[in-house]
């Protein structure tokens, strides 16, 4: 890459969209996941069009430079670490959302926070239900690009089941426009649903277009505080038969404790396992909902339960799970897992991640959309130690390895990134990365978008 | 293909596996569509395990012979019509349904029956929702290749939102295991999604893990009756931002009098448009929902409304809709299509089809899953005059046009098989064919999968 090559980008990108200076770029090198290997890019490309997007894959598929596409760099698998000598592309300039009534869809540029989508539906009494932990604060083309869950999900499903067309930039600057508003559509194949998910290794997404839904009901709350986290997890197994609860989160004991220390908000400190239940049944199918659960919860072993129709009361339950991620962020370094299992295996998991913080002497406190099977071990080191942070990782690998053996999945929601690429194979197996290998190949063959992450 | 390499696939086989005479392999050569430019094949093989696939396809891989996956042979775009000096590869003896109630997941081989999945899942109290007209007829591995709608799709989703799974043979003979039973797993492309609709062209399915769900509730049923079939549309798109109603089904004044005349059962006649649609929100909910899109009928123009809680008179109501595909079969001819639009376009897709079922003295009763925007004009011609075929043919293309134009696509849900391939290319465009083409290359370089069907 001269320097003179480099110029040619810039130039052909109108003033500002290109940024070298090193204090900008230093900003894009990192997302959430701190990756301490991730590389120093040579630019930021902070597209403010399609059209600009087209010009900088062109421009780096004819000089061979890596692009890494970032959305808000919310992102816990390092799917958007920077590359050495690469580009990042920024879309968070891209962020026009316009809702279309009639037809119950946002159209929304990738740079737009999740957030502000449910808000701009919420102005016309409609709801996007998908809802990452981070959905304040991470944008839908990263939501598209890891296919992202949240806590709604267990009922109404995830960032897949809601994009009905995309706008995609192929490596060399071909504009693929997928989809449309129509809500159903089999001509020719799925290549919508092949992109969700890609994390940015076959194309990069200009413009999403979402389903939407009428606003979700008001939700009761239940609280119930079990002895083990297995009774916890054995519970949500049985209400996943006769209800279709619309929030099922679990706490483990150490999960409790480390929320406790930092909220202070009373919650019992001897609790082997506490799950929150939401239920968004309509009308007085709420309480009946919520009374199912509480009595499937009773005889898992609940000790204790708690329930509430008010909005305010069943967020400030919520609260306990919300502050998970500031409660163990302050503690130290994180690893932070997504690991996922059959519903039925959720207690073999929770069981076996015990038992591999104890012989790896790592702190790691467990979070789970239950209802999904959906775990968030986060493993907590000093960072400074490297004996520590050598036993923290090998501990993430064994969970992985644990979720693999269950007949689960390394991630569940974060997307495998940089962080998790080494255990794919472990979980696909060799026929599965060698399709993979031929349609990355057949869609960017020279391997320029957001290359070691994902596959 | 000599005969010897025939037998050598013959003796590869248990007896009975391949037929080679030639009225059984008559019986293969068509599907629903009945496609008179359907092939003769050399062979059929009936297979009865995952294996004996991978046989047949390693055999045709190397003699260069296509393959027709077939499975309950119900389908209605041609696409599994037989090929001249190929095999039919045919699913229907691998059957077996396994339900796993505590994963809350059916492992269903292809050849078994939508209705034998929901009749399995419904012993243990759960329900899969997908359900086409033709559920009691049609084969899982079918409702995957085309990416099945249906009734309740418009709340529930369609055969895509349901799998979770797939054992997956390729042209070569490779087996994927794609998925699992776990509920989310983004580690990886969504190739899972991929073969989902894929109409064989990609690869076999050989068994399928589909997410099942509590049992439906009960639901009530409304019947509208309108003065233009513009007037039912407006109402349906009305409703779809309050509610979210498990059935919105909409027929034309032509569809009401082709049922009439076939059933008798007291329809108006001068209906322009009619209505069923039903709720299943639970408990009293169900009445409040039911009363709100009464509501919205009656202030889209709806003259008449009848409502029931009770699921045989519900069902009663819906015969008139189920009757519409037996009521025109034996009228003529038919050429059936689905095209799919914008919920909010709907109305203009209707006059559309009227004018040019008019141009082309043509007659095409119009039933549709109007809360999806998925439209079903059955053209009925006399088979015996090539004008009228020509005519209907000439329809037949007009309709997939004018579906593109208004945003929309050639096929919502029966596939594009052999009967809508000519017209892919103007709703995809150049630039998504040739990712296509990339895509079925990587999987089938040498074109022996269902050549000649959807791509």
């Amino acid at each position: 890459m001269s320097a003179e090559q480099l110029t040619a980008l810039v130039n052909a990108l109108p003033e500002g969209v290109v940024a070298t200076a090193p204090e900008t770029v230093e900003k894009y090198r990192h997302d959430w996941s701190r990756d301490p290997r991730a590389g120093t890019p040579i630019a930021v490309v902070r597209a403010e069009s399609t059209q600009q997007v087209q010009v900088a894959l062109r421009w780096a598929s004819a000089h061979g430079i890596p692009v890494v596409p970032r959305g808000a760099g919310s992102g816990l698998a390092g799917g958007a670490s920077a590359v050495d000598g690469g580009l990042v592309l920024s879309l968070e300039r891209m962020r026009a959302i316009e809702i279309d009534n009639a037809s119950r869809v946002a159209v929304v540029e990738p740079g737009a926070l999740n957030v502000e989508v449910k808000q701009a539906a919420a102005e016309h009494g409609l709801w996007y239900p998908p809802d990452p932990s981070s959905f304040e604060i991470c944008s839908i083309g990263g939501n598209i690009a890891t296919n992202a869950g949240g806590l709604c999900c267990v009922k109404y499903g995830v960032t897949a089941d809601y994009v009905l067309g995309l706008d995609v930039v192929l490596a060399n600057g071909t504009l693929l426009q997928l989809g449309g508003r129509r809500i159903k559509d089999v001509a020719g194949l799925s290549l919508l649903k092949l992109f969700v998910g890609s994390e940015g290794t076959l194309g990069i997404v200009t413009r999403a277009i979402l389903r939407l839904v009428p606003a979700q009901p008001p939700r009761s709350t239940l609280v119930a505080v079990f002895p083990t986290a297995r009774a916890a997890a054995e519970a949500v197994v049985a209400m996943g038969r006769s209800v279709r609860a619309c929030l099922v989160e679990l706490m483990d004991h150490r999960a409790i404790n480390v929320v406790e220390d930092f909220l202070g908000m009373g919650l019992d400190r001897s609790a082997g396992g506490l799950l929150v239940v939401q239920s968004d049944a309509p009308g007085t199918a709420r309480t009946a909902e919520i009374e199912i659960i509480e009595t499937v919860c009773r005889a898992a072993g609940a000790s204790e339960c708690y329930l509430t129709d008010d909005p305010d009361e069943g967020e400030a339950f919520l609260a306990a799970r919300r502050a998970f991620f500031p409660a163990t962020e302050h503690l130290g370094s994180l690893l932070i897992e997504d690991v996922g299992v059959p519903v039925p295996l959720l207690p073999d998991l929770l069981d076996g991640v015990a038992a591999i913080a104890a012989r790896h002497t790592t702190d790691i406190p467990v979070v789970a959309h239950a209802g999904d099977g959906n775990t968030h071990p986060n493993l907590i080191f000093d960072g400074s130690d490297p004996a520590a942070r050598a036993r923290a990782e090998a501990a993430f690998e064994e969970i992985m390895a644990l979720a693999i053996s269950l007949g689960g999945t390394i991630t569940g929601e974060h997307g495998v990134g940089r962080a998790k690429r080494g255990s794919l194979p472990a979980q696909l197996g060799p026929e599965i990365m060698a399709v993979t290998r031929r349609i990355k190949d057949a869609l960017d063959p020279a391997g320029i978008l957001n290359p070691g992450a994902a596959i």
